[in-house]
């Protein structure tokens, strides 16, 4: 294994990575039926330059998913390989410096949608197993990867393919890298991301949009109602004051207490970076990781009715519609919650409207993955020698509903292995990569794989057949 | 004075109001520059027409208005009749059953955007002139009517025109047809209208939008704080709860709540036109009429922030946004209240957002029109004649603020003969005029007009000189 030939590759993989990102993959709003299709067929060619041999686009109901093999190693491991080549919607597009699929080469970055979640980070993976095939003629290990194209839509139809696809050629272990380092130059491993569960809600009151003057006074409004019932979902302190939402949380032990206060967490650069004055999302009175790691929320992604022009129109809005997402800690069960939620609002809200409160599809549960997983101390070592630094154990806010059904329908963990930084903007306008940590991405990659193919006790480790 | 002979000229202003109503003059949202500009010169056109004789159209730094003048009788009163050729906007036009600008007959009414509001009112007016001038070779009063373009959006140069070339006419009297009947067949003058001051109101937390996984829980979600603000602003009975807000509010008098009880308003049947199985608008636990005609409102007309469209998109809105209209009474100042509703939301915001607060144009004082103004007995007799009802004297919850600056700038009272019917779905879907109250409307109009020439002391009434 020669890292330092892995320089003169380089490059190649940066532009491949712009040829990629120059697809509009909007899995939400596809610019056109082709658009994801096409997007899919290139991550395909991809897979088949790194050496993957039974590469196939996988229809769904949805967005194609793409899958490729190379099973040629019986004495060794099978790694599954995941990541999603489909991205969020740009809107407000209006702030992006450049459009969000012309990538654009500035700072050590590259700016464009999905430059970190999550072509990007694919594009590492894919690098990684490149170089490995051109310097070793033969992928070190087995590989099954996976890169779909419904992520950011809740992957409704991942499911299937995980049991009719992956789980015959029983993976030992899953690599995603769809998270963030701790900071630039500071590479960290996520050992935990919370679950989530989606709600739409809508409040319809009278039975059309009345005058404001003429109505006022006399009937309820339902953007009104809405504020009422959503501000109450929260105590004063922030606390979710739903009956039973916390009654699943797990209290933090004394080491994960000890392992929180480790990490150098600059509070004040954080609020800077951000431009707010003060820290007041959630349970404000605990520290800031406790809340984002430990902690489950309730979050209005949207709220919206009346009028929203320029100018003004007198209306009392028929209708009012919020969009609601709960993020999970172990063991918040998603149906649970969103039940306990669309209970309460319904059971607080006034006669004078009605509750119509729909489950979206996709979340999941929260994932905790074991310090003695396999792989993880090799992937510590991988990322210090390629990044110069320990990495961090951390934990991650955001959910990759995947991981927990990796453990549950493959029984498989999975080590999150993030090479987004803090400030790439994922889902925000002018999203980016910093192509430094990009590189020492793949390097640390090259060195995992390379390493996984020697590591001892792996059959004994993840075989249940050895139980 | 042949009121008979009307029925013959029916169907021509019938036709004539068809044809305005194609005009889509949404003052607001105006489709192109001339199609304001089109829709003025087909009411000076029309008011030429109804024996005008100065007509001339006026232009502002926003929408044209149209001013017609016919004083040849110096021994005659002179009346200010005002109108608006300008139309609410038509969204959510998907619930229109045909286009809002295609007039459709059907059931006795005409359907189109401005139906009632206001171009079916003025065409009244017009028509009552015109029938006058038909019959009698000249207009029996000296009339200056004015049709505005830009009522719906506040009227922000109407006060210079009254300034500079009303004030000069020195009328004695104001009509006005921009409200509602009591009920078909129940004909109404209102004598009392609610102000308004309206605000837009924008809160600001992190710099941009966030990822709600990564971020949610350490960030204050600004439609989370927007929503405790708003729901905030009123106690548990809906009584505004902003320090000065009430605190000029006049208490009822024993003859308004005497007035009041004889109303006859069925509750049920309002709850059942509107769908909506409780009234629980502003104070809920005051009765219905009061709380429409003496009771000030706060309502949220518009309301939105972070993802509204189809799917799901998990992010922490950078802003939240809110447009809102307070319905004023006697003795509330616009921009006091204004003040305050903008003060109690900077002084209640965290520390976590920013608040920004902009007074929109538009607005106005309550007004109320005393029982001995100049007119009002004829104008009872004349609605009682022609719709073989005798006419309520009532008061209407929305906001007509030209009336109060009739009084203020010009000195003279306003009578608000209104021929909408209640169901007539102004600013909403739908929106419709009756077309035999149109014609009764129009028989009342030619009474009035007819009568007030004969009005003996009608000098001495208003005219200030005689002091």
């Amino acid at each position: 294994m020669d890292i330092a030939a892995l320089r003169e590759l380089y490059p190649q993989y940066e532009a491949q990575l712009l040829e990629w990102l120059t697809y509009p993959s909007i899995s939400a709003q596809p610019p056109s039926p082709q658009a994801m299709e096409d997007c899919a067929r290139w991550t395909a060619a991809a897979m088949r330059r790194a050496g993957l041999t039974a590469v196939e686009i996988l229809p769904t109901l949805g967005h194609p998913a793409v899958l490729g093999r190379s099973e040629v190693r019986p004495d060794r491991p099978t790694v599954l390989i995941y990541g999603h080549y489909d991205v969020q919607p740009v809107d407000p597009v209006d702030l992006w410096e450049t459009p969000p699929f012309a990538p654009r080469l500035a700072h050590d970055r590259v700016y464009a949608r999905g430059a970190s979640d999550d072509k990007g980070q694919v594009m590492v993976q894919l690098a990684a197993l490149d170089a490995l095939y051109r310097q070793e003629g033969c992928l070190p290990v087995n590989v099954v990867m996976l890169v779909e194209g419904e992520e950011e839509i809740g992957s409704p139809h991942l499911r299937s393919i995980l049991l009719d696809q992956v789980l015959p050629c029983r993976p030992h272990l899953a690599v995603v890298s769809d998270t963030a380092m701790w900071a630039e130059g500071v590479p960290a491993i996520t050992t935990g991301l919370r679950g989530m569960t989606l709600l739409d809600v809508t409040l319809t009151g009278p039975q059309r949009d009345l005058h404001s003057g003429t109505y006022g006074g006399a009937v309820a409004n339902p953007l009104e109602v809405l504020s009422r019932l959503l501000a109450g979902l929260k105590d004063a302190d922030g606390t979710i004051n739903i009956p039973g939402f916390l009654d699943t949380v797990r209290p933090m032990t004394a080491k994960e207490r000890a392992e929180l206060a480790r990490v150098p967490f600059d509070e004040a650069a954080y609020r800077q970076d951000l431009g707010v004055a003060a820290l007041e999302g959630g349970e404000w009175q605990r520290p800031v990781l406790e809340r984002l790691w430990f902690r489950p929320t309730l979050e209005i992604n949207g709220m919206w009715g009346g009028f929203q022009g320029a100018g003004s129109k007198t209306v009392l809005p028929a209708q009012a519609h919020a969009k609601l997402s709960m993020r999970l800690v172990p063991d918040q069960d998603p149906q649970d919650i969103a039940d306990l939620v669309a209970s309460a609002l319904r059971q607080r809200a006034p006669a004078s409207v009605q509750v119509a409160v729909h489950r979206h599809p996709g979340g999941g549960r929260a994932v905790v993955v074991d310090e003695g997983c396999l792989g993880l101390d090799l992937a510590r070592q991988a990322l210090e020698q390629s990044f110069a630094h320990p990495a961090l154990l951390i934990r991650e806010g955001a959910s990759i509903p995947v991981v927990a059904d990796f453990k549950q329908l493959l029984g498989v963990d999975t080590l999150l292995i993030g090479f987004a930084l803090p400030d790439c903007r994922a889902h925000s306008p002018n999203e980016s990569l910093h192509l430094p940590t990009f590189r020492a991405g793949i390097a640390s990659m090259v060195r995992f794989y390379h390493g996984l193919a020697a590591i001892p006790d792996w059959q004994r480790a993840t075989d249940p057949s050895t139980d």
